[in-house]
């Protein structure tokens, strides 16, 4: 690679790191804000949510998720999806992240964490962007699956 | 633009991302240990911070709060000031961030979510770097305003 | 410098800021997914791990630490170290920085904060990347030396 190839290589990959940190932090005060379609849009078309209690396939699936009386009522009285800083490793096309996530909300006149999460994402780059392929919360709760979620979020994807 | 330029302007909206991202992430650990003047230095001269029962004007106001017998009481009692990683958005000398905030304080012993809130961040480029000009911050405990104030955190500047 | 020269200049001190922020956010995940050889390779052979009640030296002791039948039990109970956006200061082969970092919990069928806590970390450039020199947390508990430890985060290393 020429001088200028080699540079722009390397700007290439913090400009991804940088898009996709902001892809991840982008989903809490999207989801907070009740902002649906732009949540949904975070994910390909073929993308998967998969929470604890719920695996979500595609974009009008996560979209009903933020639009359901469950989430709206979340907001109402008051909550937070607090994302940490994501730790992220890129391969070409392809990345994986990790990181914690806190929900925090409103319950009789006091702020409690209602949980402390293991977050994995699988990410692709696309002609208009990185987005998410798949998304792997599980609890922090003591299951042994939640460590081994993030231990598995430092291999090349 | 010839190809070095071309190369330098997205180098530069690197560093002012990361400018931004570190100003923002400033506030905390400089809140927290007191540093009245450092914290006021984040703000322009003619700055603002707007919260929620509280608005500043300028960099003698925002000091005073921090020097406040209000303020040292939750320095002196254990309190930290958590800021999450920002959603930066630039154009030109202008820039617009989003993130959640939580306060932790120590109280009868435990530690306890005071309040999580949404901050807004308006900011200007200026001779000697990036400065706040106003910073809205609305805590999440169900009022509308909060919400909608997270969801105009991806307009553009 | 030659316009090359400088731009490559730039970029660099762009991922190290990168490579350091991506050290500290790892961490949190990998202390709780029981990674001790990975936590414990985040410092250099002379490390040090200076909490409130326990000095570590060196990697083996890190390592144990992470293996103890305490940090197992934490994970066994459910439990998130979560760790904020550091600002981090690069001068050459030596940087510092400061952040907040969180240790949730989960007792009695409920997620706490079992503290908030001051993070100032000693860094050093080797010749396989960025390795912690000196990590220092002390408890935002009303202590003095933590808020001084935080407002000491941002003197040139």
């Amino acid at each position: 690679m020429s001088g200028l190839a080699a540079l722009e290589a390397r700007i290439q990959l913090l400009e991804d790191e940088a898009a996709i940190s902001r892809l991840i932090a982008s989903y809490g005060p999207l989801v907070d804000s009740g902002a649906a379609a732009a949540v949904a849009a975070l994910w390909g078309a073929d993308g998967v949510y998969d929470v604890d209690e719920l695996v979500m396939h595609g974009r009008d699936e996560i979209l009903a998720m933020v639009e359901s009386a469950n989430h709206q009522g979340w907001i109402a009285s008051g909550c937070a999806h607090f994302i940490g800083p994501p730790v992220v490793t890129i391969a070409g096309d392809d990345a994986v992240a990790v990181c914690h996530s806190l929900m925090i909300v409103k319950q009789d006149k006091r702020f409690v964490v209602r949980r402390a999460t293991a977050n994995h994402w699988r990410l692709r780059r696309t002609a208009t962007g990185w987005q998410v392929a798949v998304r792997t919360n599980r609890v922090l709760d003591g299951r042994p699956e939640s460590p081994a979620l993030l231990g598995s979020g430092f291999d090349t994807p």
